[in-house]
């Protein structure tokens, strides 16, 4: 049996089955016999020299750094580029101005979150808020997009685990949908559709996958891929940069956790995630609710997939929320 | 140098970058030491008993058929499913009613449309065509998508030539969208985003791969992925099915050209390719032209497309459409 499920924030179908024969794809396992320290990774400490100068860190008292933010190599788009805005024929174009940085989140080569302390993963979070503060200085970027591959399959070859930053002259697609249907919503209910979607989650439960002081984890109601999970904050924000102390380091124990119940339920499944938060440029928002999106890359996207926007999920949302609550 | 360029319908844009060290991804090329007839073959004439009865089909004089649609095996949607929408809690649910066909493209297991006579291509679509109009039929239906996934690392499995069928209780999200911005583009303008596109490009010459009488093969100007191709109708058309025998002709004839380029060009990679047209139930809009979009799947999707929308193509469309001119 299955049913169209529709995403609660934007116009989105997803197709969701009950196919217990269901096997997620996780053909990029990491090695477990990864040296703490490999002399031939660049995101190694000792070889800093082979990347470009360092932007940001989070140092050890000794002045060690803890996490380390260099430039892309190949930057999609740089700040040295002159912002430029033209038409060419019936065509806009933008000059390929903004930022592309790599947030390598630990010196060690061989772990995910889930074999970090927590404190590990607050730096992580801290480094996030700082480059977004201090991109946000420069008014020609629209947008901060903060994102994780992790994995083959989820586009990284790198098994040193790192995060990445694309700062855009523009508001990404997907944002501006989920910002423009929760502000539909808004008008017609005055009421966050996010805070909306959580106080029926946290009524049902039968999504929840974890709850702690400030944030939950779901499996949400129209999962585009199984496992699919968002980490949401309770008390409604639309920044994430403008998140505090105490709950940065509540959000570093949640996504430790959400990713470590990953880990556990697919053995170290190829997964991207993302933050979406409000446009730098926008005051707080009455209607927008920032939230981490994780994907693990367990079943590949075909043609329908790409023609539609629909997606097939062979995977019932609530079992995925019940097994990664047992792990 | 990268620029960033938005899709002249919608509001997508994509970071082109003119990488000429990029090279496409092709693990799924379709191995030459294939038989024409495959005993193990589903698809293959012979063995129709293994599955499910032919929906329709176009026949020689004698009977055989030159091509054959059946019900996907484990269908994602069934017209035996009675159509309910309901509400559960704040989410919208709809019932998987629907249809999921499989078009058998031609009873030989070793051939992509580059080997078929033209006359065979136009079999399949007038196939495609008549199965729009049959599933019109059933007013449950809002829209049909046509697809076709070949090769690997565009979901398919079988070397066997096939296209596929989504008929669906909802639009798709995608062609809502082009719907929506093309009717904005209208407003404004009183003219066809789509017209507008083709007579920029037949004028500017740069990023037409083929003209042909009724059709165009462009690479689109903010391509989403490397050679990237639509095939659009010189004369403004909002619904596929209404095609004349002369232009469903015209269009076997530079489907069949497209891909051919494509085919040499990288060496039988997968691709997707997918039809937009008009919802089922819309009469003919002036705002709206359909169009078949043909995505090599040369290139991994990794976070920040996921998390954005944004897309990174590496190969300026004006050289993929040069290279394609030229094989």
């Amino acid at each position: 049996m299955s049913e169209l499920r529709k995403d609660p924030v934007i116009n989105r179908w997803v197709i969701t089955l009950d196919d217990k024969s269901f096997k997620p794809q996780t053909d990029s396992k990491i090695p477990s016999n990864l040296k703490v320290l490999d002399n031939t990774c660049a995101l190694c400490p000792g070889n800093e020299e082979k990347t470009g100068k360092t932007i940001f860190s989070v140092n050890e008292p000794d002045g060690i750094w803890k996490v380390r933010v260099i430039p892309n190599n190949h930057p999609y788009l740089t700040v040295e580029t002159q912002l430029k805005r033209k038409g060419v024929g019936i065509f806009d174009v933008i000059s390929g101005t903004g930022a592309n940085e790599i947030i390598v989140d630990t010196p060690l080569h061989n772990v995910d979150f889930d074999k970090m302390d927590t404190s590990m993963v607050v730096d992580v979070i801290k480094t996030y808020k700082d480059r977004i503060m201090d991109l946000k200085n420069d008014t020609r970027l629209e947008y901060v997009l903060i994102f994780k591959n992790r994995g083959i399959r989820a586009g990284s070859n790198s098994p040193h685990l790192h995060s990445q930053l694309m700062a855009l002259p523009v508001v990404p697609k997907k944002v501006t949908e989920e910002m423009e249907a929760s502000k539909e919503y808004f008008y017609f209910k005055k009421r966050c559709v996010y805070c909306d979607l959580l106080e029926n989650e946290l009524q049902m439960k039968e999504r929840v996958v974890k709850e702690t002081e400030h944030f939950v984890t779901i499996a949400p109601f129209a999962s585009q891929t199984p496992f699919e999970m968002w980490i949401v904050p309770k008390a409604h924000a639309s920044h994430f940069h403008k998140m505090s102390e105490s709950e940065a380091a509540d959000m570093a124990y949640i996504l430790k956790d959400s990713v470590t119940r990953l880990n556990k339920a697919l053995n170290y499944p190829s997964y991207n995630y993302m933050i979406h938060t409000t446009p730098l440029k926008q005051p707080d928002q009455d209607h927008y609710h920032w939230h981490l999106e994780i994907m693990p890359r367990v079943k590949s996207i075909a043609g329908f997939e790409w023609g539609s926007g629909f997606y097939i999920n062979p995977t019932l949302p609530e079992d995925a929320a019940d097994f990664m609550r047992r792990v």
